[in-house]
């Protein structure tokens, strides 16, 4: 079991997604200077229950307002919300922390972004700011319609975002959320690889809701097919959706950090994805390489950048592959049976059957 | 003067853009069924003071949430939001009205939105919904960071929006804008076309806050470079954005909506945009052709429709350039001079000016 | 070992992609009127060797200049060309039969095509058109730069298209491609799903050629990192591409079909692709539901269609996974080892090691 | 008129667009290192009469294929063909010289230039590469099924290319085009900016063959509904499509160019474009600074760029919609009447005609 960390990982189960290494935590804060913070609401039963929350993640280790990144955007189905597309597309950068929320949440994260902007930032004023809000639907186990997730919420999970170990499962965003009919919810991993002589890192955070129960392949097993109970007994969790952010201080430019998006398309492929009608499966890409961001105020007429030469950029797409399902993975691992709104129940993703599943088909390390 | 109208467009003052014929109204809701409402804050003085608002468009006479229509969204330059974009990507259609605000009012009006859907569609529970709300910046005149556009506006505007001529220049979130300069705001055109034997109506409604005087065009004639004065005295007004809604009866599909979006652009083109590059030119189109709109719920497998053959398509295409050029102009002929935040002043465009100028171009009508 | 066959395919070998059943012939060809034809050129030895060809795919029975059906075309990565991408995204049609060939022969094909629509189609005079011609690289085993297909040869495949069994591997312009490092070539591979009481087939046709050896999974068993060997003695067979064709007689607008190309990009991960740098990933779905063709010549100045409800388009993307896997994969078990240009060789993927291999890792259906 | 050009140009007319200054030679050629080159056939009459040619842009002074430069490729209207748009959209770099021709020598063109790579860059063999060939329509005045554009054409057209003036108007791949009813073909302009003190240059070169006469635009004044005659007898020359080729020398990355595409999409609607049905309107922007030109060949992991400041490019903006506008006007301007395939006629736009127009709506410079 990994250091540090209460419950067991994917890799603790004895399974592996792919052949490159691991950055030390495993997790998108093995990027230098990413920082996640989530706040989680848990509370009441019936037709209230509140079983949601918020997610923030920082691109990197100071104000992404006064200091923009590269980034990308790129979406494999539409059923879903991601703001600040336009922008991302406009000018290749992203301006704000990101968030991630629950789908009717969306507007009040949004709002409570431009709250903290407005108290962290005082140059706000002469500017605008589009903020990054992203989305999936806990509509099953939460209450969603009304607005559990608060300002205060809002402000907590960007304000207590950190590096070092990142919670999954059942917290922030992701505390409602399904992935393939079992509890789903946030989930990272992470791949390093070295170029030109330095150690980079390619790190993914989902928050994970989508997938069919029989679509659901672990290290290309069908375990879907093989676990067919702990279904839900009221209807069904719903197709939900997933948002892939992948970092990285690899230094790629905007059209390249495209390309990576495309790559956590294979990526959600891997774990048995088809993209189902009413998923939102939309993909950010940034990258936070020092040299390469680009000031909100500057008077210079030019600026210099750096970018892997795309010769040289195939052991990144191959990371970018592996940690987004494995991120996928790790949050089911991760994530608890939950009850929630009238009682629904999802139920956790059985890791002694997992095991016994990978073992019949030799896939388990051990 | 037109009937019922308390202050002249542009073509009371003697200039006509284009060739085609207008509907009854010359404005957006000569599409039967489209209904406009606005909210306007204006209140106070000084460092506080709200000069903005909300606008709403309904698609249809009845509800997008129940009875989705056509849609498609296009991007000249990305410097602002247009929420929802990823779903009308996805499925061709939008599925709740659609919302003008202020920049960082997106969120606020966004959750309104949902709780306007809660209130009135008993059928949201299972369901999510992923609203349009579109934005441009009104921080000159109007103190953007501060929420002034409440739920209780958003309701207004939803709630009010009617058939029949639509308010135009400082009212709804078209209040606090500018354009080139001048007061601006909303406007509304609209064109007639013949096809089959029948008539239809491309209408369009702008939320016009964009473009350096120097740039102006009117009906081709370089009125920026011959007004020179009517400047703000304190700084610029800054660069806005426009968003540009176009709605039609004609039976459009989701791909040929998307190409009137891009007529919409040239129709920018024709006053003098350049698109510059802090600016969020944003293009909604829809039609509400009621065989073709899509219900929430249905178990049919299939879906008829009809759309208007390509090679039938150059008129509407022509309405789309003339309507929306006029749309613009048409804010700014009835928008009237503003003080706001910190006693910023932005003035109207004259209207005994533009007439002189127009007459010595030989462009006038009289 | 399917009847009429001399050679085994995929599931001759005991090897199954997925849950749903395959039309008669496991191939595009059980799409009704969709016709396959394939010209081969092998000859000669040394730094000229042949090792080409030219596919052609006629999307329905009769004339696709004359009747067009609606179509979309999709990137994953796009190190490659399809001719006609512009025309099929603006107006969601193909117009002509779709050609694939070697990288460097586009453009003699192109011409060809030209030349055979002023044959076959005495109308083409007053229009102009604008084919579709795809491709991969066949340097490896080619003489790739000079141009060793004709016009001749387009015209065989074009005319001696045709229903029934498709030949797969070595053949077209799948004859000197490469796979994973093993042989590849052209494979296809077929769904039927029922929909509205009613049967439908998606089918695929793959010209492949893309793929490191590493990536390699077949069902989801990593068959790449067990069969090591079997490698090109001389330098790399490079990364190639994959030309993804599918088909159906299923009533899809060029919206949905846009959408089905997005889930053959998720069988291509299913098979490991991590879409390599250099490979050119272009996919391109046409549906050839007889009441959605669209006439070159009409008055009519609408068009009435029908499409499915996207709430019942799962089980098409199930379809285009699977079959867009197993297509790739048909085409590696079809190929055989190939000797070319400068004595280089390919070697065939070895049907009893892969069955041993599936064997060991519990996926032999036997 | 112009210094050592024997025909006038727009400027000679007294008719300026815009504001801004052009470079010495008012053409692409102005950008240090562009040359363009123009193969003409004129032969015959009849059926058969071959009224077409090729142009060549070479975007810097050596070879495109060894030194790669940013590009972005743009469609306003899609009826029409690039090649090499998804290579494009990928690297963000063209590794061909450009070509333009007419629609059905796309493919000859193509394999041609394929033929004179292998001739002249001996690397070629173990790449691959992927021309640029795009074309407009030129089937009223040219016998456009036969094949009279030849390899020898295209290698003349690409190694005759040089700095100085361009020649316009029935010349090159332009010689047989259409533009709003009167004669078109080659234009060419350019604008300088002063950007971190240093001048650059915008360069325009457009192959124009579109527009319906009533909409055609010259300097804002509706030049097209003042001169209704000198319309073809024979029917209409059709609505063609344009090529718009924009080169730069200031640091623009491919992101950025593909902002200018847009931009030159503005200039076209400054000239009355409404982008008709069947016209393929696609602009492709480069830029040449030598310092992010990228080698085909290099071991070197990372890539050193410039570009220009976002907050910096509203002049290139500017440029870009006044000098496409001028290059589509100069096309016009320097075309001569042509007597063409079975006795078609399309007549040249009028000077004396124009410049009365022009004065009596105030806007000719005397």
């Amino acid at each position: 079991m990994s250091v540090g960390q209460a419950k067991p990982r994917l890799r603790d189960l004895g399974i592996t997604i792919g052949t490159m290494p691991t950055g030390p935590l495993n997790a998108i804060t093995d990027v230098p200077g990413v920082r996640v913070g989530h706040a989680t609401v848990i509370q009441g039963e019936g037709a209230n229950a509140a079983r949601t929350g918020v997610t923030a993640i920082h691109p990197h280790e100071g104000s992404a307002f006064t200091s923009l990144v590269p980034a990308a955007i790129a979406i494999l189905n539409g059923a879903g919300e991601i703001t600040g597309r336009s922008q991302v597309d406009e000018f290749g950068t992203i301006e704000s922390p990101i968030l991630i929320t629950s789908t009717h949440y969306v507007g009040a994260v949004h709002r409570a972004v431009i709250d903290w902007l407005a108290v962290h930032e005082p140059g706000l004023g002469p500017w605008f700011v589009i903020p990054v809000v992203a989305e999936t639907y806990d509509g099953f186990l939460n209450d969603a319609v009304t607005q559990h997730v608060t300002r205060e919420h809002v402000f907590a999970a960007i304000d207590g975002a950190s590096g070092g170990p990142v919670a999954e499962g059942n917290v922030g965003g992701g505390t409602g959320m399904t992935l393939f009919g079992f509890k789903g919810g946030v989930g990272t991993a992470s791949r390093q690889v070295e170029l030109g002589g330095r150690r980079y890192t390619i790190g993914v955070e989902v928050q994970g809701n989508f997938g069919a129960r029989e679509n659901l392949l672990v290290d290309g097993v069908p375990v879907g097919l093989e676990i067919t109970d702990l279904l839900s007994e009221r209807g069904t969790p719903g197709e939900g959706s997933i948002i892939v952010v992948i970092g990285t201080d690899a230094p790629l430019s905007d059209r390249q950090l495209a390309r990576l998006c495309r790559r956590g398309m294979l990526g959600l492929g891997r774990v048995g994805s088809t993209a189902r009608n009413s998923s939102g499966d939309l993909l950010l890409a940034f990258s936070n390489t020092p040299q390469n961001r680009v000031p909100r105020q500057s008077d210079e007429p030019f600026i210099a950048s750096v970018r892997l030469s795309d010769d040289h950029i195939n052991e990144v797409f191959q990371a970018t592959v592996e940690a987004t399902a494995e991120a996928v993975l790790n949050a089911m691992v991760a994530a608890e049976t939950m009850v929630g709104r009238d009682g629904n129940v999802v139920h956790a993703l059985p890791h002694d059957r997992l095991r016994e599943i990978m073992r019949r088909y030799g896939r388990l390390r051990e």
